[in-house]
């Protein structure tokens, strides 16, 4: 299959709970960017993840060839980990077209709660 | 109506919980893959769905003329089932214009939880 | 403010829950078409909806100029109820630009559920 | 990194719930616009509030260079506070390219719920 998606995606949600409820990993609190590259050539992903009162801090990951990732952002931890309990937003760049969508599961009460949707496609023509 | 929507649709964050609580099959956990075909002609459609650490598989679907489908992902048989508890991703090909939504009703614990998006819909100048 | 939005609106999933917990209207199990017309004009508003396994049935709506309507599906009545535990989906058309979200509140169980989604805007050249 | 987004964001379905359960201000029910501003200009927002049986209501907001905001609405009190339990809509205008996000979390029922969407973003050439 050739390569489908966009470059630049983004989600302005983003908000790690700080605590969980039931057994760890499924219900584990968590948010996770889901990243397809359909394409034959792999993926080198740059997330840069924004804060209110603080700058921009850069994660490296790659997709291979024809696979998802599934990648939990609390797991991320170089160069550091993002805080649970703060607002955040991310940027995705890629190298090839991919597909981004993020999920979050709360389980900080007794039943858990599962949100996600699609990230914004950016386009060239709507930059500044 | 005429058709409406687009030939390729995408999914990145698909996961089919693993287990369920409540009366089958209304709080059955499970995905489900919504595909409106709004227009006169019937719409062949593919699934390609994207794994972590294994090849892709395809299946094969069918939506009638001015109907919709709400197909069960853990429902596919057909080369094989999706396995449960595992990331994974799609891709929907069809022949005619479609809208794809994609749901997610998680029973795992006492209440259930649920999440939906619209798919992501692929332009042929976005592909690689 | 000018109008704003699209013409055509789609979304695939539409499910409403056949039973509900918790005191009503707050926590009925429901769904919403909610529509802005943000722009001077009164919007005439066609909902189509579609099934799995029988003909579609148009509702009529109207969104006064600058308001909201927040349409519960389930009290559309003319020309006949949506039948609840069902799949459908609809297409929402509109003589001037409005913008479409849809949400589903299920309480079926002890504690209610909420997820919603922007609809899919159709462009002119993405029909068939 | 340059601005990224688009300059005019609609939310169709917005409601406040009327009540929470469990520790303030993790589980008090709200609803947060969140607005990333990933270019290197401050963004001047406003916020334009459409209700079902009154005129529209406008708040400005500023979010800061390289800065996401998670502004909950139910905390607006400049001009007058959004009611909770009536539905609303609203538009995000910015001077400057913004992504925007809108999440409900309702804690009204002893487990919370959780949902999200990307706001849908105006083009110019949609507009009427």
């Amino acid at each position: 299959m050739p390569a489908v998606g966009a470059r630049r995606w983004v989600i302005a949600d983003g908000y790690i709970p700080e605590w969980s409820q039931g057994p760890a990993p499924e219900f584990s609190s968590h948010e996770a960017a889901c990243i397809l590259n359909a394409g034959a050539d792999p993926a080198s992903v740059r997330l840069t993840v924004f804060f209110e009162d603080r700058d921009p801090v850069e994660f490296a990951l790659r997709v291979p060839a024809c696979r998802t990732l599934h990648q939990r952002l609390g797991d991320l931890t170089d160069p550091e980990p993002i805080p649970p309990g703060l607002g955040y937003s991310y940027v995705v760049d890629s190298d090839v077209p991919v597909v981004v969508q993020h999920t979050r599961l709360d389980s900080r009460q007794a039943a858990n709660a599962v949100t996600t949707t699609i990230a914004y496609p950016a386009r060239e023509e709507e930059d500044a």
